[in-house]
């Protein structure tokens, strides 16, 4: 059963290695995992076009031949999760997969953005806003709504740890992997 | 013909006016806009269902229901765009719609993200990476290539202005609709 693992992991130093860590994971619990970073088979037609485009199109067609998606949603660059990532659990969404999701980072979406704004947030009655006067969410979930409704919709799950983690821990990422697996197999 | 209009303007101090002002752009140009607050025909079993999974999906069926999507992708709260207008046009794509994408900053995303990164940019042969050693994807997109490249495989276009514009500015949005317009009409 072959799971694309979508997340920020293929920007590391070492994304290969990391790559493979995820993967044994995976096949720890009977699922093949497939990393964005994984060729697919070259169609000549593909090679004409700049090399972003194809490797859009390559993370694509591996969603597509997926049967769920695991996707790392810890904070990048900002309180919300990388947007190649979000991106990808649309599309899975779309296709009707299952969406698993895991993050290293403990805090709901409402306190992790206050925590990112500091003294640039801003309260009234409404509710937190930042420094352009756009609105905190604040519905408890781990990420924008989007990502927690898809994730919950799909029939997937979402796991978050109780303290915070360093992002090279798998311990959250293999409890995602049995819960896919429970599923999938 | 309807469009739906992702972005963070939801997330404005008065959204319905925002919303409306979109929505006037696109009658304009003889499209019907469809702002993320507008409300659909109420099923009574979703109103046993928590608020911020009501809106999630919500928005999915409003997606489901449009021609197309017109996605504004300007930074938020960070170097990409907000991640639930990255959803939305990923679940857009998978469904086959053509996007359409604005943004009022004029940056690619390599220099935008190393001005978000500041002094804690690192260079080496490979690139520019963060502090937690994460390259900085640099294929001169406007945004991560899943998005650049997602627009374009649906046939949709990307806007992005000469100069920065203001966050309440408009006329790259009218050329977004107008652009939608000659295609959907």
């Amino acid at each position: 059963v072959k799971v694309y693992l979508a997340g920020p992991d293929v920007f590391l130093p070492d994304p290969q290695a990391r790559g493979a860590a995820l993967k044994a994971v995976c096949a720890a619990h009977g699922l093949r995992g497939v990393f964005p970073l994984d060729p697919i088979e070259d169609d000549p037609a593909w090679r004409a076009l700049p090399e972003a485009q194809r490797i859009a199109l390559r993370n694509e067609a591996h969603i597509r031949a997926a049967c769920a998606v695991i996707a790392n949603l810890s904070p990048f660059r900002g309180p919300s999760a990388d947007v190649g990532t979000v991106f990808e659990i649309g599309f899975a969404r779309a296709l009707g997969l299952p969406i698993f999701a895991w993050s290293t980072d403990p805090r709901p979406f409402a306190a992790r953005t206050r925590d990112f704004l500091g003294d640039a947030a801003r309260h009234d009655t409404t509710g937190t806003r930042d420094a352009q006067g756009m609105l905190v969410e604040d519905f408890g979930c781990t990420d924008n709504l989007m990502l927690d409704g898809a994730v919950i919709a799909s029939g997937g799950a979402l796991l978050t740890p109780p303290p915070q983690l360093p992002y090279s821990d798998l311990d959250i990422f293999s409890g995602c992997v049995e819960r896919a697996a429970r599923l999938l197999r």
